[in-house]
């Protein structure tokens, strides 16, 4: 392997991605394909066993439909700036561990780029995408530190 | 930042420790600072509540030089290997997480890399160390996936 030739960099969408972004263009060769993943989490996931699943949330769809789209308009925005080709800009749903894991697995990514916050204690208890993501990864993971060093 | 300048090599000094420096001077810049580390846990830690504090384990102190003589020969070819010079090989004593921090902190380290199998479930509960080094790093960690991906 001459240098990572294919990588996944997972984003939030805030504007820490665009750290995140620079530092995966940093290390990658000039030819390398980059392909920026936004995990959508289901609204019916999130709100599960604190909302009641009654008729005044049956606009939950037009909701995460609305949200999708605005998602969409961000990820466009941050792949026009970063030079990051159309046609590798994702947005999954699901688990953002589970989606990031079986989507490098199933496009042979070599390197997953991912921001952390550098959690501890009881920060970390309550879990980090990061974190996830390193668990159990079946290729090279680079946690780019966001926020100031301690 | 152009590109990482200074970079921290954990090693534990199996075979596997090539594999994670090779991807370190991969994506490092030509003028980079690649600082190799090994940690050596100190005994009478590794062994507390196993061994009794006997006469029988006075030795312990010499076997404890021996070993630590062996990594140091060890540490030193791998650095010559990979052209690494012998004033950035360093045996730093205590936890490894913890003195990788510190040593990374000293020294403005701005990338740690560091191997890991890829636990998770139980392996994961008994703790890697590349995992607690992420858990409180005040930069970069590039984790490199040693062995089959799965």
């Amino acid at each position: 392997m001459a240098t990572y030739q294919k990588i996944l960099v997972a984003v939030d969408l805030s504007s820490e991605s665009e750290v995140v972004l620079q530092r995966a263009q940093l290390i990658s060769g000039p030819n390398a394909e980059i392909h920026l993943v936004y995990v959508q989490e289901p609204m019916d996931n999130v709100y599960v066993g604190i909302v009641p699943q009654s008729a005044a949330f049956s606009g939950l769809g037009d909701l995460e439909a609305q949200l999708g789209e605005e998602l969409k308009q961000k990820l466009l925005a941050l792949g026009e700036n970063f030079n990051v080709s159309a046609d590798h800009l994702h947005i999954l749903n699901g688990s953002p561990a589970h989606e990031i894991h079986r989507f490098a697995k199933e496009n042979d990514v070599q390197l997953i780029v991912i921001g952390t916050h550098g959690q501890k204690g009881l920060q970390l208890l309550l879990g980090s995408t990061a974190n996830s993501v390193l668990h159990g990864a079946g290729c090279d993971v680079l946690s780019v530190r966001i926020g100031a060093a301690r």
